[in-house]
């Protein structure tokens, strides 16, 4: 893995070169990092016998690369495994006055590479801290850590944040000022938002367990 | 594609089969549906040249097939097309006493098969109104529909909804009735909920333009 710092700018490649709709590509390494924080599921595509496999899967990051749980290369992983992992956020339906120009916005990532299994049983146990936090900031020094046997039975996977095609799209319908806008129909966008509700305790806990800060204080908080 | 109706069991394959978190697996073709029809964006899996691509887009489904909005199929696509289509709804994390413990409540279907490229434009059109209805219940009889310019310009993908595999985690954590229980740390789940907005009017719009009763309703209701 190369020492220096990634670019600001992400690599255009043959994969990640918007093809379609540019105007809704962003090169900027800033928008990979916002969209990967704001999430903690993504959609893990493996190749299995030629055929495609999709399932999601929880991740977490560092500067240089993504961490994601992977029971699903677990069955027989040798060497580097081509994935593509891919996280989105919805943000609205975008309805125009056609159906043609209907929409969603959206900000998404698409990461291509190989991935490596965590083998080395330290880069693993930092590997999960950085997931954990991922998904929930402060339970890493919260609750109990992997202990060898755990570690052992977690298999972990590796991937660069080298290349990696980045989508937003924001706004309003895009036929505002088109023909159709005569047909007087209504058109706009229909917010669609995620929201962390109250902790629900497990019933086989002690009635006098607090919630700790951590965990209580992003109830009523938006995710995404 | 054989006439009779679908079993309400859905049959184990190679692919299907829960071969890890067996307790989490359905093969009740009504979770399925209800897993279909509770989102509209999906991630679908493709193989281009030998690696995965996985990017999200939006789907709609008869009886017996999804629908899929497919411009990452439009490039170059003679005869079928091997995807996996995912939906995946994500209901909360679920913080145990260990970090091994840990985990996501969530409902996800993974159907696996041969997409079909749809040209018929009769075919295409009804395909189209279930995805923006799927999407959007109302949207096909107010918005203008599609011409046939726009019909041929639209990339859609039929996928039979034979074979796939369902997965459904509920509930509290697992460790509530092991030695972790003894070290009086708060376990449970944290809700993860997704809500519907206010519509907000495109600006061009002339400010006396209702909000349709079929988008108004929406606002504040729960999505997923």
């Amino acid at each position: 893995m190369p020492s220096e710092a990634f670019s600001a700018r992400l690599p255009e490649t043959d994969r990640t070169r918007h093809r379609r709709l540019r105007e809704q590509g962003s090169l900027e390494r800033a928008d990979l990092d916002a969209i990967l924080d704001a999430g903690f599921v993504c959609h893990l595509g493996v190749v299995v016998e030629g055929r495609p496999l999709v399932v999601p899967t929880v991740y977490g990051r560092d500067e240089r690369q993504l961490y994601v749980h992977g029971s699903v290369a677990s069955r027989s992983l040798a060497g580097d495994l081509p994935v593509c992992v891919t996280v989105t956020h919805i943000d609205g339906l975008v309805l125009a006055r056609s159906v043609f120009e209907h929409g969603v916005n959206y900000r998404s990532a698409v990461i291509h590479g190989d991935a490596r299994k965590v083998t080395d049983p330290e880069e693993k146990l930092e590997g999960l801290r950085r997931l954990t936090e991922h998904a929930t900031p402060g339970q890493w020094s919260y609750a109990r850590r992997p202990n060898r046997k755990e570690l052992a039975a977690t298999t972990l996977l590796a991937l660069s944040l080298e290349e990696a095609s980045v989508k937003i799209r924001t706004g309003a319908p895009d036929d505002g000022d088109g023909p159709d806008a005569e047909l007087g129909l209504w058109a706009g966008v229909l917010p669609l938002t995620s929201v962390w509700g109250e902790p629900v305790a497990d019933p086989a806990l002690p009635s006098d367990t607090a919630v700790p800060g951590h965990i209580a204080r992003r109830a009523g908080t938006r995710h995404g």
